[in-house]
């Protein structure tokens, strides 16, 4: 089960990435090994050909598996990215991108997991990615 | 040989990507499918811990590539990254962080490169990513 | 909907890949974007510890992929691999492996699909892996 | 510097990886952070079309960054793979293939590394890998 709530886990955001929450992540679900996240559209996010630039792509990629993190084992730790692999599939609409966040592998030391991005109200993913998080030893 | 002086890719690049440029991106090197792109720090890249985050990494990599390639055929066609991997290697201290970027293949539909990013004046990268970029077909 | 049935799917392999085949690859089902495999148990696939080694996982995902592409195209064109990207997850049993390969998109020129790997019998996937096929254009 | 010469890691290699010895690897060189080693040529590595297997040169890629790693820590600890991404550049011939695989970062707990991938007597590249690996914990 999770340990924090939606709510909570976008006071956590707030509180410890400021610049991100500038973006516009609004967290909109949370349940086991997953997490739902939206990148509010912005204008800084458009690159040429009126689409979502990669960059914001994949800041949202990073930023919803590390709330699907932080709900299953709480704002405890100080989880790095190691890896980052993502597929862009469909140039993004300019409109929120939605993100889902599954966990494949809570392990002690590595997490890793996938996130599925969609253009507000498309049912085709816009991009893919797989990502590992690696979990300090505890002090 | 390049088709583009150092100087011609930064004006293209202030040119297309005024959001990136805001970044503070100065290409410093271009030569034989390689482009060398420095990353002014800027507060806006810190994480909690003061190091450079994530997302401005990956923006770096990307942009360094689509210069490398930009370099090599000229800023005549809408390059598209397809895949983007990278591992993050050590904790980058505050400051600017260089990226060499290199072709691996430069070919008619796909091209593939490798980035190296490393925090200035140090020895060891801080990240290293692969990306491939899509190059459509002329019209 | 498919163009190939799971057992039109099997000849093909067999008659197209015999090394392959060797392997001990079953064609389990096919449906809309989607392929399930099984890899049969062998000796060979093992690795010092008891396990099944990362390279026949990474055959499996490769395979189960094409496997997936095929049944949507049809046996017409002579596909290749341009990126694998798999993350380990879990130790898998001596026993067979159960490939879900799904594509994310299946466009003109490139394919870009997910495979979940499950030993026999388990829930939880032992290894995850994105692949892209490279569609070479029509003669 | 290296604790194990070439030929100590081919022979650490025919010890535990019988299998994989079956397939013709030969340690080729050993230095800093660094494994050169070549995949004889066997028809077994064959798809259709003349060209080396896609499955084929990722055992070699995973092959040759473990031995790189064996190399620099000894054979004294059970490495296990988490992630390999890798991208095929060009169609190999029907020849051996030497990888040269190089260490980014030699952690206590992850290893990354990248693998360059050339057909004999080919210049460039014919794949290029990145690879991960844990090392468990000593007991």
């Amino acid at each position: 089960m999770p340990k924090l709530t939606a709510a909570e886990l976008q006071t956590f955001l707030a509180g410890h990435f400021p610049h991100v929450d500038d973006v516009g992540f609004r967290v909109e679900q949370v349940a086991e090994n997953f997490a739902q996240v939206r990148m509010i559209y912005h204008d800084d996010h458009l690159r040429p050909g009126g689409t979502i630039s990669g960059p914001s792509l994949m800041m949202l990629a990073d930023t919803a598996m590390y709330l699907a993190i932080m709900g299953m084992i709480g704002p405890v730790t100080m989880a790095v990215t190691t890896n980052l692999n993502i597929n862009f599939l469909r140039k993004p609409k300019p409109a929120d991108v939605i993100a889902h966040a599954t966990l494949l592998k809570l392990g002690s030391r590595l997490v890793v997991g996938e996130v599925r991005m969609y253009s507000d109200g498309e049912a085709e993913p816009v991009a893919h990615a797989t990502v590992t998080y690696s979990i300090p030893p505890l002090a």
